[in-house]
């Protein structure tokens, strides 16, 4: 039996070695354009602000790890097209041009997501970057050693993980946001406060811009200057372009692969396309969304490490369901916490909830201790059903564990007030003796009852 | 309409707080024995260990703060008798001796909890320590300021928290556990990490003897020295007795009000006792265990707020249901965290299941970040039915962060196959891409599939 898979970081990676755990005796064959395999994309901002000395240390298995399994790897492959027909693929091999054929009884297409390319007109300016494989990283922080002032345009959460990246190394950096508010993961009120923790904690290096972008980039080989829709001139030694991702669809479109709505390929919850024996996990397919019980595409390295897990065992003949995804996210900005989990008041909306929210801000242990913060947090059930939809949590105390509270509640569809009864641990270093999360849920239900 | 609340720590006082918001114009009267109000007993060992200067701050309302808002407050009067047939209390004024009756239209009993008593045949030496009250932790903290050696018998939270603050103070301390593990509330294999954590970490300052307890006091009015049961002999200069507490609930028991199977006073969700009009809440109170589907008696404060609260919304004659506890609880040793949602295998066996458990080590944040740690959990589910029954953390990682992912899943009565499809929040500096919450759920599900 032989498994192709199609491209090796977080998806493709743990695919290939749960699938090699489970039938060591196939043959499980991965191609990636990529120069490296089973990395932590998710780690490039620490490596940059220099929080991790080597970017080596980013790479989970090397090459020769999964050649040690029996696994074959080969890198700077690209995979041009699948055909299903003869259940083949035209390779590349992007160091010599040759182009060949490969069969498979079973494919995995695990290609990922890219950045928005639209906005850049010339791949040959040097110090235009975006994030998107390590080698993008290493260039990134080679970029910003050099430098003293950066652009970044759209601020999610590569964004404001690059901001943190890019102070860290002295740099002065514009923001460029397309929307009122950056972070607009979160809803307005709630990204409001990163806004501001940023411009209270770092003045002078940081400038924000909203309802604005890039219009024009000055400069010939190198961008020395860029001018924004709206008139502004902004001298920059480095742009980065963090305005958001697209799945990587191309291939599996070519081959007659359904997509879904969302215009990620469309997959059964065991990772099946409408394909027979074709695959496809991670960034590039659609994920079905748990609370609003509809398709969603939501990339996230957490999820993409599951279905990877997932498709592995449906490809080995047992079966596995992926039930879907809660839309579970954090980042940080230094000490600030920014968390979130389900919908927001906006996304409620948009499945066609009638989300009703309160807003409360509570020390995240007990007020005595010498350590206390803060923590806002956000907590969302519909109006209707009483139903939680989703909550977000930011502060520079320990929010993300707030948020981690809520998971498990969303995934079996509580109420506002069955989740009342949650018994949360308390000491007085962790938590207050009702915790944060209960008292907006308090608030929530009674705000809910006079509704 | 008049209610009077006999105790006013944790439950006593959010019942009267709660009720005076909920009913303005209603007489409400508290009596203690005690000479504060509404304090946090949590607190007191951090004050003990200097973390907290001034032990007012673990005072949340001062008497003055409740009067200000029209209660009345008698301290330092304990209640003698309650005659319910009618409606009245006898009280004795602790200063003045003098006792008088007063009645009531609704009664709620908040006595708490008290360390168990029996091993101290003289309550006149002044070197051996219980913690209960607030002016208990003040004495103790005197008596630390100077001393040079200290006996602690007992080892649970209050003990190991207590070891910690005594080390601060440069003490050098003995732990004396009756049992062969201290942290008996952990299985076995669980505690041990904490006594491996505790030895290596303070080699010269504190020894730990098990199996063993104290037999005799040396000492005219101050202990001097300890002879065990094994007849070590241990010279010290001050004892605390922290070997559990039991349920205040002889006031209520002469009343003719019912008691559970635990000791511990019964009252249904609603907080009423079998006497009509008389409510209890807090740790004299007897609990439901919701994993074990039993009554329990587990007293910690976050519970007792949540009493305190559901009892006033009932006492004013609106309806809250509190539906009982999964014994979630939190503590600290320096930098490692103990966490515990649910039940151990210990009392999985005890409520009548056949648990099933696994253990994991793993990093709590990714592998790169320069700031991982360790925790360990060990997860426990029933062989037959596959519900998670609970789990145990302990590291100097981010431990509370995972048992906290857990409580709602423990609410909801998930199995682990179930709980598999949570989605837990990711980034770097937070957890790894499967949290090891997952990690050991998806270890688990699969011994159970062998089984």
């Amino acid at each position: 039996m032989k498994v192709i898979i199609i491209g090796a970081v977080a998806a493709g990676s743990k695919c290939a070695s749960k699938l090699k755990r489970l039938r060591p005796d196939w043959d499980i064959v991965i191609y990636t354009s990529d120069e490296n395999v089973s990395y932590s994309a998710c780690g490039m901002p620490y490596y940059i602000a220099g929080d991790i000395s080597n970017a080596q240390k980013l790479i989970i298995r090397t090459v020769r790890d999964y050649e040690n399994k029996g696994i074959r790897v080969f890198i700077n492959h690209k995979v041009e097209k699948i055909l299903p027909n003869e259940k083949s693929i035209c390779i590349k091999n992007m160091k010599t041009d040759e182009v060949y054929k490969d069969c498979y009884d079973k494919l995995v297409i695990a290609t990922g997501a890219a950045p928005y390319r639209n906005i850049i007109e010339n791949d040959n300016i040097s110090n235009i970057f975006e994030f998107r494989t390590l080698q993008d990283g290493i260039k990134i922080k080679d970029a910003v050693l050099r430098s003293r002032k950066a652009v970044i345009l759209g601020v999610g959460y590569i964004g404001i993980e690059t901001l943190e990246a890019f102070l860290k190394q002295g740099l002065y950096v514009t923001l460029i946001q397309s929307t009122n508010h950056i972070m607009s993961i979160f809803d307005d009120d709630m990204s409001e406060i990163v806004q501001k923790y940023i411009m209270q904690k770092d003045l002078e290096h940081v400038k924000i811009i909203t309802n604005d972008t890039i219009d024009k980039f000055i400069g010939l080989d190198k961008v020395k200057k860029v001018i924004t829709k709206n008139g502004l001139e902004i001298d920059t030694d480095l742009v980065l372009i963090a305005t958001g991702v697209t799945p990587n669809v191309e291939l599996a479109k070519d081959a007659g692969i359904e997509l879904g709505v969302t215009g990620a390929i469309k997959v059964t919850s065991r990772m099946e396309t409408n394909i027979p024996n074709i695959y496809a996990c991670g960034d590039c397919v659609e994920k079905y969304h748990i609370v609003g019980e509809a398709p969603c595409w939501i990339p996230l390295g957490s999820t993409s490490g599951k279905e990877g897990r997932c498709c592995a065992i449906n490809v080995s003949g047992e079966v596995d369901e992926f039930e879907g995804v809660l839309g579970s996210a954090v980042t940080r900005y230094f000490d600030l916490t920014m968390a979130i989990t389900g919908l927001t008041e906006k996304t409620g909306f948009k499945y066609g909830f009638e989300p009703v929210s309160v807003i409360i801000n509570k020390n995240d242990k007990a007020g005595y201790m010498p350590d206390v913060k803060k923590v806002v947090i956000k907590l969302t059930a519909d109006r209707k059903t009483k139903r939680i939809l989703g909550a977000q949590a930011i502060g520079t105390g320990d929010a993300d564990k707030r948020i981690n509270t809520l998971t498990s509640a969303l995934l079996s569809k509580m109420t506002i007030n069955e989740f009342l009864g949650d018994d949360i641990t308390y000491a007085p270093p962790y938590s207050t003796s009702i915790d944060l999360m209960l008292t907006a849920a308090q608030k929530l239900s009674k705000k809910l009852e006079n509704n």
